[in-house]
């Protein structure tokens, strides 16, 4: 066992690290951005990434190169944190409160900011003439659709559409338009149904739009997305903005999904071996649910990837070689049940890089992220990440 | 739908809170604590309390009021930050890797605490030869046991415990004792489980230290401990400290188990309702996992509670109502399948406190705590909690 090992102020290579620490492969990253701006582009649709898994003003400047662009939020400290790096044209994909409407209002008064906001009910739409008067700034909001049953919003032939989209207007706020995510398009697996999930998506919240456009409403922003189906969407006529938050990093559920391979996950947790028990075929690491979330995304997929599919010290996919169990800061390694493999040799010390069921659940139980570019040891920079609300 | 909400730095009351919040009940915190050190004063033995889960300062006062006692940590950071606190007398309980050794050395050199280390096998006896040599420090450790085939560990009964042993001392370190933790315990139900689990850990334990006496060890330190068989044992002879951490707070899961009752539970997260789906019986409120953690102990217990219990603003129980989904920052709030009840009046805007699954997993997902005591809407403090390796 050596124990020459420096502290993590001194790491230039991972091999310095301590562990458990996130890695973030850039040159994965890259890619992935790039594949789904391509397909965006080919749409003729806008996209409007969302923040919400990253957390992070330096991959969102691979995102966008140049100048700031549309993008998504999950909380409103997010949106400060992202107006404070120069970003103006912000969405709040989560369903206007009292307190999240006066601190998106405020943020825009003293930045210029447009955070836009989501309601579905005749309530949150009659709150915003008192908003408008309290802040002095006019709310930008969007109605919230329901295309699949997965969480809130009106269905695209609910009577209540119109009568919201009415209600906003007289409440003498901007209604910018309808949005709608396929939130169940991750319990799908084939292509043929992601497919029909991106269409079925696509029709609801064009519908919806040209219902509120017969009445007077111009609705100017079509707005749908999740990972999946803004990869398999064919056509996305009527459509004017795609969002999609994981695609960046992708994880072990989209690999499930069939939206992405394992050599596409950008993000891992390096952790070393601290004890093993041959006898049960168990190797001990130093990274359990604290670093690796509790997310078993996986479990109801074909294939239940534990909690999470262990890779070598470089990245490469240690087979069938899984965390089978985790507490809060061991994790517990062995071959998946059945495959009939052996457990590869790793010794006390060893590092391992640990893929994510959820990218996003993942990296929330990290500060930072040891930006990496394929199997080299090399740490390229240290990008922090923000949380809270 | 009242939007007069103040910003969280003003917020001297639960109502002006931004959400989610994580709440921390003062009354409850301080109950739980006194009840185990009451038992353990009983029963004879040195409470060691793990840190793992309040990881805050301020909780760790109401634990010693008077001087610094002794503590057990799950990282390094912890060691660190208490020993910044004038704590010096720590064990971390995770098998020692080459980083961890290393920093836990300098933390020791630099403050003069005592780090106690974990190890199960000879070549992590073997490095402490070395450590001694880099560091300066003589390394102060335990031999970890398994009583219950949770982890890491040997069995008390294992010919390499002497063999462990001897090759501490041959390298030079201190063997200050053997540590056991009863982790199955975690999924028993009955007073008679736990009183026969409890028992277990400890003649395992016990065992374990004669053996090494026989042989010439002094194994001064006996230590064990999960929280539940530290509330059920009844005798504990022989041993000489006792570990628990989520007792201060409880959870969920430990209320399946019959440690505690619902309102023992001193920690929960402050939500917002933020939408309705009437026909599908759904409340939407604004904590999701990210605030809730992924966490579903209690998903294989008798009652399965969801991703938390939901009580009204003033922190009552309302019966058989759970989150029943969660996404990033979405909980979906329901009647428990079967109940036959139907959901409370939950209006737009309205606060509901939510009992987590997991205690240690809830408050990994936040920064600070919001200290309140019993249906008191006035905040007393914010307490800081550390995260991070």
């Amino acid at each position: 066992m050596d124990t020459s090992v420096k502290t993590r102020e001194a790491a230039q290579t991972i091999d310095a690290l301590i562990t458990p620490s996130l890695l973030l492969d850039r040159g994965r990253l890259e890619r992935n951005i790039q594949r789904l701006a391509e397909h965006a582009r080919k749409l003729g649709v806008v996209l409007r990434p969302h923040m919400k898994t990253a957390k992070s003003i330096d991959v969102t400047r691979y995102v966008f190169p140049g100048e700031p662009g549309p993008i998504t939020v999950s909380t409103i400290a997010e949106a400060e944190y992202f107006a404070g790096h120069g970003f103006r044209d912000m969405t709040y994909a989560v369903g206007m409160s009292p307190a999240s409407v006066v601190r998106a209002m405020e943020l825009c008064r003293r930045t210029g900011a447009d955070v836009k906001l989501l309601l579905d009910s005749v309530e949150q739409a009659d709150a915003l003439a008192g908003v408008r008067e309290d802040t002095g700034v006019t709310p930008s909001v969007f109605i919230e659709l329901d295309c699949d049953d997965h969480r809130g919003g009106l269905k695209p032939d609910d009577p209540k559409l119109l009568e919201v989209a009415n209600r906003v207007v007289a409440a003498g706020a901007n209604l910018v338009g309808v949005l709608a995510h396929a939130g169940e398009s991750y319990g799908l697996s084939t292509a043929d149904a992601l497919v029909k999930a991106a269409e079925n998506e696509r029709s609801a919240t064009v519908r919806a739009a040209e219902t509120l456009r017969a009445h007077g409403h111009a609705c100017p922003i079509v707005s749908l997305g999740s990972t999946p189906t803004a990869h398999f969407a064919e056509n996305l006529e009527g459509v004017t903005e795609l969002r999609a938050g994981v695609y960046m990093f992708f994880d072990l559920v989209q690999h499930g999904v069939g939206v992405c391979g394992l050599d596409d996950i950008a993000i891992s947790v390096l952790a070393t071996v601290i004890g093993s028990k041959p006898e049960k075929g168990w190797v001990l690491v130093d990274a359990g649910w604290m670093a690796l979330s509790r997310d078993r995304g996986t479990a109801n997929q074909q294939i239940d990837q534990g909690y999470g599919v262990v890779c070598d010290e470089k990245g490469r996919v240690l087979e069938d070689v899984i965390v089978a169990q985790a507490s809060q800061e061991h994790g517990i390694l062995a071959i998946r049940a059945g495959s009939g493999k052996s457990m590869p040799d790793l010794p006390l010390g060893a590092r391992v890089r640990i893929l994510p069921n959820h990218a996003c659940a993942m990296a929330a139980q990290h500060h930072f992220y040891a930006v990496v570019n394929g199997d080299s040891p090399r740490i390229e920079a240290r990008w922090e990440r923000i949380r809270g609300w």
